[in-house]
């Protein structure tokens, strides 16, 4: 059935090179000849000039398709954030996360287009970009390398349009706003989350990711991290861990005569969609921050769901043990930890490392939200045990499992390839810095936020749910609640 | 980890030259050469004929690629529909919305391939296409312009094989079809639904479609819808004006006593879902009408999520100081504003235009709401006020912000570029004659129906659902309804 | 807007053309002078010996980006069958239903790396390949046919890497265990149902693909299933049907006084969404089969969306007629038998047999359904009666439907375009000698897994749902259950 066109383009390069042919009579007459013996295709002879200009055009299309359907892979995580999230949580709460997640990607949308897209790849210093706020930086992209010419030099190696790379981050800005979420959750106010999204998008995450992408200080020190271990799951989970803990335990979770409530998610099968819909992203994440087609993305594909698969499963026989019985959540919970550890290193490790890595990330994941119970620190959906847990995990792994041999490049290479701590150095010292400067910046703005408008809601509204206290509304009506739901001790 | 293969076609194409190259002998000793240093690759050095042809099909397996994925982005709105819908309705018509949804689709499909691609696509005269019916007609596609020989000549400019051309375009038939099934929900009977659907995908939108996609008399005079804010939204909102009104309002929802009852959707978890389902499914539809991969695709998602974002943020905004706090359904009905408002002029206006066409539609959807609520025009869903009142003001807005720097075309320039009232003039007369023409259409179906099967379902069966009454089943067994749901005085 | 450029890999091949060079002198002449003309592209003359090496790279990219995008939308379906198989089962076996599709693809991939694809296309005898485990073999993909080395020859006609070979693979290796979920489902021990899915991607499927497609002894007998309606979804229909048999009806299902007891699913909306991911995941199993990217793609598309649509509409019908009212279940199994049908044959056949095809398969459901339950094989999703029957029906199609004008090959043309049974004898050896192995296979493998484990949960567990009995949780925690719901006489 392959029928071999002139599309348009073909037949206007085809034209002009008839006109500017020095031999185009011969070319006329083949291709009349052609013409005339098929009403299928032309075939113009071109010039290697002409071809050169056809396949770099090609290049370029090829690679902007591949960055903006990974993109949308992306973007669709939103969608399992939501459904993940709200599963997790009580069903008294379930407008208030699906409004969290819903709004949080299109404020983060204004927000890095902005702001925060200049400072994470304009131009500027080593700590910060400086250029190209509201995407209006000169730019000629696709060109690439020396060819380029514009304020966005950190991004000139990918050879796609700037609405393409811009697409691609403010797709992974908004993951990282979307993990806090989880963690504050059943508690906060909703304008206070929005506002803080709209703050870490515009100014921390940026910054940080100015730093690793950016062309910044700890770029120039070494430090790895493919898709974002770190610069996305980390910096979203240092948020979460400072929320948390300034926002105090849900009412009832941790009673005052000792133990701990479990307070269940009321919907586990979107909660569960919702992790499918997260590993499809996932092949958006990891394999699209090539920005490029080339037969690195079907390895890195694979590498990201052999992790994935071992994280379910060690998570599941790590719950099994512990708790007697294979534990759905955790089994969730545990296929996101093995994608989240992956991400800084998935370029860049073999396939048996990448299990490894992925079956150690299921098992730290189920010991975290125990240990972190134990620390009464209340994280409703396990954001802090699978973001920033696995994304320092991850982020370390690079340093112990990279292979110069997958790598090609001597430097990067972990300490089992190696034989040096050089990487694994440069590693600690990026999750170290990283690490302090977010727990600052977050910290700080939590409590500006809990300062002027209060962070959180009041008893009485947490105890009916924050769908009627924040939304005025249910998510669903027509289904008889569970008896003494509302009236319960434990503020269930 | 790039090797450079040679691909079964490029084995033949480089044996084909070895049997006919004149010089054949030195090639061979050549690709012997680099056979041996290399397992490999084998480079054979083509003629720049050859590599016209290579390069000619590379290009069109590159757009018929993103042509398909993109129809499967916008297959994948059904699902994004039937969330949306079925959540915002209440729990006793849940099994009717999804298999309204579901069987709208196949229908469609089937409807389009007969009738519909025939009329819109087909050859005939500036009014209707009059052949190429169940995709049946002569063409030599992937062949473009004046190389195409086929019925399908308003296609042509498109490098991509017939069934590419006819996925794409059977999606967004069914996207029209889907649109009329909100705002008729809870009260009319399924037969009537279906064969609406049919009719409609298979006589009055192909020929709309006509005017406009299939070089008819408003292409002809320079009416503006790249992805079809009018041909396929406002179509499908006509019709869903019509049918809301000959309808009637749903028992209980404007009481005799005056006031509007709010009969609130049963699960809001699935409606939210639908919700990013859709934004997903838009990054197929507006990019994907450029049937072929160049750097607009990545401009037209950024746009397109530009606008998204805004209405977001505006309805929100907008509900939270109208009704006091922040609705979830106004951000969701906002997003999808957006959406709609910008699906018209897509590629052809600025990212800060794209911004305020977004954010007007979401502060339009709200007011919208509120005022056919006031006229007593009950629309479950909101579809109305979504998707005519946006695609409506989407069409207006190309003809105020198109931009000639970013259409390349002075003639495509709006108001605001141009400074003259062409382009708006060409938006205003095509909003103008197409409304007329869809209500008259779709008047006259309606009536059809409700003389010869009637549209309505019984006051008992609307009262107890139409879940039982019409498919004898219901959603959610096992779940204990709400207490007096069923005989609560206002219908719910 | 679109501007040309040089990318890196450009760049690179212009510089080292430029050293090269016989005449690079000339080269740089002209390439300062389009450097100074633009500061946005630079055209170098490449060699036809070098565009020769950049066509074949833009090839191989081209293919595995849509190898590895047809490989997401294949892993996707494990969505759509947890929201599937859960919305059919009852509330109190809903984590356990999620539970088992969840960790079904992780120990899939697992063991389909370790076992199943060296199993399967590892080079070997007509019977069983013997190399390649652990994805571990010598492999010079994207090198095809005679330039490939390496001992996957099998799979050597595709011109993808071999990373992009196992993703679509192992994807496919997954959907045939998450089949049998079903039928197995509300009474089967999780431990058990993990271990058969251990055990069929590991071993039988992998066999039994081998025949197929790994270049066995069934594909040099002429046997056809383009995409696997007998290679993936017979071999996990026959799995389920072994299972159910095996394991006996759900309690209460054919109660002792004679007559069937519906027990109704759970979650209809999320069993409907379930079935619209399906629908979309086929679009990257069918198409997805060619792993290149040609016109091929476009057509099995539409190919596949006729069946689809016309099985909903058949099913819709049946149901319609012989129950009084459209049954959405029924739509739903309709769609995917539609699918299932015309998996073997989407590239093999016209539209019209994709709809004949389809419209049999829906009838063919409907009636399958009501024929198992009268023989007391209680499968509650119809798994048995979508994939093992319209799996059989669909390879016989192509015995039948196959046309030499589509497939190009007098060899692989059915009965009606053909005249002679020779393709429609081989379909039927196929599917017997499969038939006849995959019942020997499962049926010892669950009788070992029932003489050792137990393969059925106690009475009380399965009284009181898999979710306490199995995990300790339930799925829609806050949501009071149908009161006697847990009490009713039929184990409800």
């Amino acid at each position: 059935m392959l029928k071999i066109n002139t599309n348009r383009k073909r037949l206007n390069i085809f034209i002009n090179k008839i006109k500017k042919s020095s031999s185009w009579q011969g070319c006329v007459v083949l291709s009349a000849i052609l013409l005339l013996s098929s009403s299928y295709a032309v075939y113009a002879q071109d010039t290697p000039s002409d071809l050169t200009a056809i396949t770099s055009e090609l290049r370029v299309g090829l690679d902007t398709l591949w960055v903006v359907l990974a993109s949308v892979l992306v973007i669709l995580m939103n969608a399992g954030f939501a459904m993940l999230e709200t599963g997790f949580c009580r069903r008294k709460n379930a407008v208030n996360m699906l409004s969290k997640n819903l709004i949080v990607f299109a404020v983060s949308t204004i927000a890095f287009w902005v702001l925060g897209f200049g400072l994470m790849f304009g131009d500027g210093n080593g700590i910060i970009g400086l250029q190209g706020f509201f995407l209006n930086g000169a730019d000629n992209s696709p060109a690439v390398d020396d060819a380029y010419r514009g304020v966005y030099s950190a991004l000139s190696w990918a050879g796609v349009p700037l609405s393409a790379k811009f697409l691609f981050q403010v797709a992974f800005a908004g993951t990282a706003a979307t993990i806090v979420s989880g963690a504050v959750a059943e508690r906060i106010k909703f304008i206070d989350f929005v506002l803080f999204s709209v703050f870490l998008v515009a100014i921390p995450y940026p910054i940080i990711g100015h730093w690793v992408w950016g062309g910044g200080w700890l770029a120039q020190m070494g430090f790895q991290d493919f898709a974002g271990s770190t610069v996305v799951h980390s910096v979203g989970g240092w948020c979460a861990l400072t929320g948390a803990i300034i926002l105090g335990p849900r009412m009832g979770k941790y009673p005052a005569g000792g133990g701990i409530m479990p307070l269940p998610g009321h919907n586990l099968s979107i909660a569960t969609l919702g992790c499918f819909i997260l590993w499809i992203g996932w092949f958006g994440f990891n394999p699209g921050s090539t920005m490029a087609v080339n037969e690195d993305i079907a390895y890195i594909a694979v590498v990201t769901n052999l992790a994935a698969a071992s994280g379910a499963i060690t998570a599941t026989i790590s719950s099994w043990i512990l708790a007697g019985k294979p534990d759905l959540s955790l089994t969730i919970n545990g296929i996101l930890s093995g994608l989240v550890a992956i991400t800084a290193g998935c370029s860049m490790v073999s396939y048996s490392s990448a299990i490894l890595i992925g079956a150690l990330a299921g098992i730290l994941v189920v010991f975290a939200v125990y240990f972190l119970d134990s620390l009464k620190i209340d994280d409703p959906v396990g954001a802090i045990s699978v973001h920033l847990v696995n994304g320092v995990w991850g982020t370390i792994a690079v340093g112990l499992f990279a292979d110069a041999l997958i790598t090609g490049d001597d430097n990067i290479s972990g300490l089992f390839s190696s034989g040096n701590f050089n990487l694994l150095g440069s590693q600690l010292l990026g999750i170290i810095t990283i690490g302090i400067t977010m727990i600052v910046f977050s910290f700080l703005f939590w409590n500006i936020l809990k300062v002027t408008l209060g962070l959180r809601v009041s008893q009485e509204e947490e105890y009916l749910g924050l769908d009627i206290g924040e939304h005025g509304m249910e998510a669903y009506s027509g289904f008889l609640e569970l008896e003494g739901e509302m009236g319960s001790i434990d503020g269930r």
